[in-house]
């Protein structure tokens, strides 16, 4: 790894962390874990196994890793999996392995799931997580993004709006909570708490040698 | 209390913080804590009752609250200080009830303290209390920033290296590491680190009605 050049890291010898943004549709997530990806080269997004069909413009490895239902069963059965489920009759899943060797290289990944997914990978990588929640401004703000450009039918809004509020009400199982007023503002957070995680103590095995070398 | 305008806080009510910085001298706290005190009015440093004399310039209640050695005993007995510490003879503490006041009202606190002090805050306040620790770059450019103008014995200088190794013995118990090799590198990560942990769930107290308003 190249040595950082982020505000929020020394440059020592660190482990890496698993960032998870999570928000109900319409607050924003997409926007600011794009800009997270293309700004930052410490952190990359987690390559998901899926067995939903590869679509054009996807490449395997990059994208996701495409497997057939057989061999996803198969690694959920030999636990290869942080966390995994089943949307809309297709399957998608962390794999471990790749996950805990970048850890170990100072890799930090990031997860943009929901809350099941959350607490399955808490459970399992606890001191590793990071979990952030992005809140939309207010309930008109919210509405006004799901309608989008105005073709749907009210039942869809309804339908949209309601698994919106389903996944707000899980707000209070997160480490950090950010409202989404203004996508710059809400960046400028979202990336002080991944600068302040790297930070940690904990995570930054090097300290152990650097601060044995300043009391020498 | 203004609402904030700073990039580490959403504007609803939340429980302020007690921020700790420590670090061996020489390591560049001071500048790093009269810049944050400077740039940002959430934040303020906590007056500390002394019973040395007052100086020339400070004044009672901003710079300390002044109490005689029969006062500052009978609040310690009465248990009214977070912390406190007797150096060269003279007695310092952290009153209680005037934190405590400020904490619920949003009003985060700067403890510029050892590591024994940050202890007795810890054992106390513990989820209000964010851990600082300031390292310097290497031993040689701490023995240079203790050496000062070069008018001290070599004596002195010994006494200050000596007791800098003692601080920086302590790095462990603290929640957050950041190297000073640059001033400005180091205020951004100290920053982020302020910004991150205001956004914390746990201390933003205006969330469940916030929360509950979206899903009504």
């Amino acid at each position: 790894m190249a040595p950082s050049q982020t505000p929020g890291s020394n440059s020592l010898k660190r482990r890496g962390l698993m960032f998870v943004l999570s928000s109900p549709s319409g607050a924003g997530k997409t926007t600011i874990a794009r800009r997270l990806l293309a700004e930052d080269d410490e952190i990359a997004m987690s390559v998901s196994v899926t067995t939903r069909p590869m679509r054009p413009g996807e490449v395997e490895g990059r994208d996701y890793q495409f497997a057939d239902r057989a061999r996803f069963d198969a690694m959920v059965e030999a636990n290869e999996f942080l966390e995994w489920a089943e949307v809309f009759g297709n399957c998608y899943g962390t794999p471990k392995a790749q996950i805990k060797a970048g850890l170990r290289e100072g890799q930090d990944f990031l997860f943009d799931i929901d809350w099941q997914g959350t607490q399955q990978l808490y459970q399992r990588m606890e001191t590793d997580v990071v979990r952030v929640f992005l809140l939309p401004p207010s309930i008109e703000e919210l509405e006004q993004r799901l309608r989008g450009r105005g073709t749907d039918s009210e039942e869809v809004i309804e339908g949209r709006m309601a698994r919106a509020k389903a996944e707000i009400s899980h707000w209070d199982g997160y480490d950090y909570v950010v409202i989404n007023d203004d996508v710059e503002a809400c960046f400028g957070k979202v990336r002080a708490i991944l600068d302040a995680e790297r930070l940690r103590r904990a995570r930054q095995t090097g300290l152990v040698d650097f601060a044995r070398n300043l009391m020498r």
